[in-house]
């Protein structure tokens, strides 16, 4: 069934109006009325609809059933990775970490981080595009927003504001992340931590542990700094039963 | 430590002899005699050895201990994609296996292949560099062989081999992937079959079945072709305990 996102003030009522680019996507995929859409409010709610009306303009759809978009996961996860060298890899985090069910993604520089953008404000644009697709794609109830944070210690504030703070870490003393997540598999959110291309400082994982992360160990393979946070989400969305 | 996988042959008794671009790789680490170095036999086996001579042609390591690789999963698993269209995904897709710890990797071709390679067997010479390539960069234990099974009815034949057969499948009935994991979670080995771009047919899928695997749900979030191997294994390796 075709989907669409759309602004949460167009579904008013019993009736949702469809308007600009969205009117425009009805169009191009020339559905008429009598057909069903799903019209997402991309806070987590999908409005079954079935087109009425439909012009050049906009077209009008009559909200059939309202439920919570069964793509979105019970927990809240945010991944907070140091930003890493090449872009591709950052565009690959976040698409990947969207269609694993991210809540949101986010970038920082650590101490051994080799990129060190002047201003990463500027790819917000369009790292938030290459969110937005990937969350058409894989059908999310929210388009998960990416952000920068700035340096270690603003990711390491950002962690332990969360329920469970994962911070993962290749060597030394850890603990096992099985073990982290089943004792916490019914936290509503959570902040994974993942390193750049040369890992995080024993510093910043003992900073990290000081502040009540769990400083995880996810083996002994060792992950690219861009399939880390994709494996440790989709660990925590199959530990948290969101993944079935 | 500096790691390399050498031939089985080379490891003879108490010393280890390293040749040819091995004893290359010796010269330009500029190791020492006194230095530690990890000689995997390739075959999961962890030779901890100390260099005692090296020259221009060759160098030689004492033996201290003889290890199972501590990056090896204790499960078998063989991961089996239907052929994606590009081969970025392709790489994409081994790499990835190899480092979340697959066994093997190989594609076939399924109904809704966009990509109809005439001699898939001429890039394999090129998907084995890229999985040796991964395991090294991971600290494998193994090589995982990358191999072409042909069509559809090849795959599945593979895969009913396995104790465990896992088909991952988007719509219709399915069983949920935590449930089939958690009552096979001390198989020795397993394989995943994942679909390509446009996924499996109604027919496929039902094949499957019928043949006794296991026709999986991930839940309601759509993965790329090149994204549901890495997050099916993820799960497989987690579910088993080897990602920890």
């Amino acid at each position: 069934m075709p989907r669409f996102f759309i602004a949460g003030t167009n579904l008013l009522g019993g009736t949702a109006i469809i308007r600009g680019r969205d009117a425009e996507h009805v169009r191009v995929l020339r559905l008429r009325p009598g057909e069903d859409v799903v019209l997402c409010d991309g806070q987590g709610t999908d409005y079954r609809c079935r087109l009425v009306y439909a012009d050049q303009e906009q077209a009008e759809a009559e909200i059939i059933e309202v439920v919570p978009c069964p793509a979105e996961p019970g927990i809240k996860v945010s991944v907070l990775c140091a930003l890493p060298k090449g872009s591709d890899r950052t565009d690959y985090i976040i698409q990947k970490c969207v269609e694993a069910g991210a809540f949101e993604i986010a970038f920082f520089s650590s101490s051994r981080c080799v990129a060190r953008p002047s201003e990463p404000e500027k790819k917000l644009e369009r790292w938030q595009r290459i969110a937005e697709e990937a969350a058409k794609q894989s059908g999310r109830g929210i388009i998960p927003q990416v952000s920068w944070l700035g340096d270690f210690t603003a990711a390491l504030d950002f962690a332990v504001k969360k329920e469970l703070g994962l911070f993962m870490y290749e060597t030394g003393e850890r603990e096992p992340l099985n073990a982290v997540l089943e004792a916490n598999a019914k936290a509503g959110n959570a902040a994974i931590i993942t390193g750049p291309e040369g890992g995080f400082a024993q510093f910043e994982a003992d900073l990290a542990k000081v502040c009540g992360l769990h400083v995880c160990s996810m083996g002994e393979r060792i992950l690219r700094c861009e399939t880390a946070p994709v494996v440790a989400l989709t660990a925590t969305m199959y530990a948290t039963g969101n993944l079935s």
